[in-house]
């Protein structure tokens, strides 16, 4: 294979982290509490997958793919507001996250709350400057802000982690798992595949095809990050089996680490099925996808 | 003077709660705690003042108010996110509001939280939404989107109550006073107003004026309540003197009660000032300014 994806997630790794230092306020001032707790949140060292997703979407169309920044830059802060709330005593109490301590821990429950709630709509509001600033359609923005407002709201992540919290400590069904599964994560990594795509201005075949791709991919990231929570703890900054102590709801729990990654496998595959027919110009998100299975954090 | 408030208010109100009702998702499904819990914040009674400040905005330039009516819903739906999360133990850790438990004494913390986070998402999605189907220019609907978002992030609201945390239990200079006033409360009631403006395509003078009526009225907003606060507890559904006892930091306990009542009608006539060479379509704005510091709840 020709293509090279370490150089790849590495490139583009960089650029929206570059993009993130650019676009998030730097407001000194005489309370500077929150923007350290956002900017802690931010740069604790991700591996972006959301918003290189993004890109990888609209670089499938087009080339220039550093019109998409912004946007990409948008789904990492929504996906970073995500993992702050997420940790926080009352959803799944984490300490440390990425081997540090969590938002909550380092600047206090308050801050913690204020610095995610202060991520989304910082967000939205970067989607919509960038939007009158770049020479996209600004329907085209509409499209793409309503597609992260879905990922993200009752219809996607956040009634994913509230059926997950609905759920804590009772029975969980096949169906109750997928969908937690669908709603807490996958919305939004399909979201992030399809606004790169609505950005480049897609056709509807396309995007179809690149949406089951993303919803197959995240399916699959989540049973993989909880195949990495029950075999590594160490490796993703967490104690390994946390999940397990909390009785939360996994695939693993359900089904065992084998059928769990015969699982994760099989929507690799289904994955790359709804994209077989876009040609060379779709590696980039195939070797993605191969990466979110293979990974080791 | 000919202007009926009431009747104003009372069905601008009725239009907003039917566009609520209208607009927020009511999917059954297996896991409705999620969408109880919001419902149960955005129907707990309130004023529905944002809403009615932003179709007032509107309707100084446009008759047709009602295509107005997603945005003013946003509106609410954004706020109402931010009541749920200030009333949170970590923030100002109240167990009733209007006269009923809070969010998180109702659902618990986990969906509070998630109650407010999903309210921040379809806000924004509902004015994509609506931008995408009202026939609006789309570039029109990303300067609203942008300005919701001003008030709301860490330019706006979210500063104002980061601050306001931060300084819980310290000393609180005027200055510092005037900075959590203008961003907690005054940001979003002044891109309420704005909000209308823009939608109706006001020339850059008339936004100006409306903006600086309505940072003076969104001031003017907070220290009646904080009186409301200081002299009836009863009648804002909270327990009396409930800021005192947090030691948050109040207008009156800075310069006492008469001077913040002086404080508050100043404001006023500074908001009717800004306005004053709008003629008689700004008669419901003024209106509206005045019954915000005449307010007994």
């Amino acid at each position: 294979m020709s293509f090279e994806l370490q150089s790849y997630l590495k490139e583009r790794k960089n650029l929206v982290e570059a993009g993130l230092q650019k676009y998030l306020p730097t407001e000194a001032g005489n309370f500077p509490k929150i923007h350290q707790a956002v900017r802690y949140s931010v740069f604790a060292g991700g591996k972006r997958l959301r918003p290189i997703l993004l890109l990888a979407g609209y670089e499938f169309f087009r080339d220039d793919f550093e019109r998409a920044v912004p946007f990409a830059c948008a789904v990492e802060m929504l996906h970073t507001y995500s993992l702050i709330h997420d940790d926080l005593p009352a959803m799944d109490d984490d300490a440390f996250r990425r081997g540090m301590p969590t938002s909550h821990k380092a600047f206090g429950e308050a801050m913690a709350i204020l610095a995610g709630d202060a991520l989304q709509a910082e967000a939205f509001g970067l989607m919509a400057r960038a939007g009158l600033e770049s020479g996209f359609a600004p329907g085209i923005i509409l499209q793409v802000i309503l597609e992260l407002a879905g990922g993200a709201g009752l219809s996607g992540m956040v009634a994913g982690q509230a059926a997950d919290m609905e759920l804590q400590g009772g029975s969980c069904s096949e169906k109750d798992l997928e969908f937690i599964h669908r709603h807490k994560t996958s919305a939004l990594i399909r979201a992030s595949v399809v606004m790169g795509a609505r950005l480049a201005e897609a056709d509807e075949d396309s995007l179809r095809a690149l949406s089951a791709f993303g919803e197959r991919i995240g399916l699959a990231f989540q049973i993989a990050d909880d195949i990495l929570d029950a075999e590594s703890g160490k490796k993703s900054g967490k104690a390994a089996g946390s999940d397990q102590r909390k009785a939360k709801a996994t695939y693993i729990a359900l089904f065992g680490l084998k059928n769990s990654k015969e699982r994760a496998e099989a929507l690799i595959v289904d994955a790359l099925q709804a994209v077989r027919h876009l040609g060379p110009r779709a590696e980039p998100l195939r070797a993605l996808a191969r990466f979110i299975v293979s990974r080791e954090d």
